[in-house]
């Protein structure tokens, strides 16, 4: 009753090897992604996906953060995520576009754990330059941008990008997010501190 | 090189089995949920939860359409997942809320299927009624209603629960997914129709 080490285990990626992705692990990705549930079956979900040798890549690269750039750089691939702001079914604004885009990059994360890849989810990015560069239409919004790659050495990280992938995940106890009958009330299975990690 | 199970043979559920589930069981969905990655480290998810011998089962089952309540109601549990709107660091907007929302359930949904739990995600709910039942603050959203528990029977559900419950998934091929250098423009790996399902 332990919790999948993919997820007890995973933590944003910092370091990368050299290491590229064969064409059946990366297509089996996004395999992974559209077979995520969502709303209506409307799979909001688009990727633009650059691997280290397509040009996009560089385009896609300096999308981002420049305090992402120094450490994405590395990755093997990069992509970014949008979501459809519409349902198809009935062109009404669909509000749960972009939750089911996390749904469906859930899925594109434990995928990548099983083959040994790890991602980097960024928000940090300028989600204006990358709508125009990739002619990304109104409709659709970019959510993140994606670094992902096999692990490379940590220790050979230039501070303070070392420090950062060495510094351990924390989060809320489970006692200030799982709540019964009012809002607030913590369920009773839940006590503080929270039971397993 | 295969997609892992839990993503190819997911489904959202239809029928439950009267099996409770163990606390311990409970717990670890939610511990799942917490360790998911999100913006700035927000974790904007927060979560109502009722077992089926909780009073607060039937006044969440009474939030969902009455299609849902159909076979929701044999649910051994139902969650209710919210966002928070606004960032706790600035009070802006947080416009990956509901997108790491996604991402959380991603994790709880895959540690259930470890345990042989399955779900079934449902935005057919009055997530205004949702909100005054469960005096959920303005500053949160009501994002989905969850039911989950062991499998039931699914040649013993009534029509047209039972044909709904039989029928295969479908989704969007790659090439209508996944672009490269411009959207729209099908990155050159992914090929008409899917290489697989």
């Amino acid at each position: 009753m332990s919790l999948h080490e993919h997820i007890s285990n995973r933590k944003s990626a910092l370091s990368f090897s050299e290491q590229v992705l064969a064409d059946g692990v990366f297509i089996k990705l996004f395999e992974a992604a559209r077979w995520a549930p969502s709303a209506f079956n409307e799979q909001p979900w688009r990727f633009i996906a650059a691997r280290r040798d397509e040009p996009s890549f560089n385009i896609m690269l300096d999308c981002l953060a420049p305090g992402n750039q120094a450490w994405a750089a590395k990755a093997a691939f990069l992509v970014a995520t949008l979501a459809k702001k519409t349902s198809s079914h009935n062109g009404a604004p669909n509000r749960h576009a972009s939750h089911d885009l996390g749904l469906a990059i859930g899925n594109l994360t434990f995928q990548a754990l099983e083959f040994g890849i790890h991602l980097h989810q960024m928000g940090g990015f300028d989600a204006q330059k990358t709508i125009s560069l990739f002619s990304v239409p109104e409709d659709f919004e970019a959510v993140t941008i994606i670094a992902g790659g096999y692990p490379g050495d940590i220790e050979s990280l230039d501070e303070p990008i070392r420090s950062r992938a060495l510094k351990p995940r924390t989060r809320k106890e489970l006692n200030e997010l799982v709540f019964s009958g009012t809002f607030g009330e913590s369920h009773p299975l839940f006590t503080h501190p929270s039971p397993t990690k």
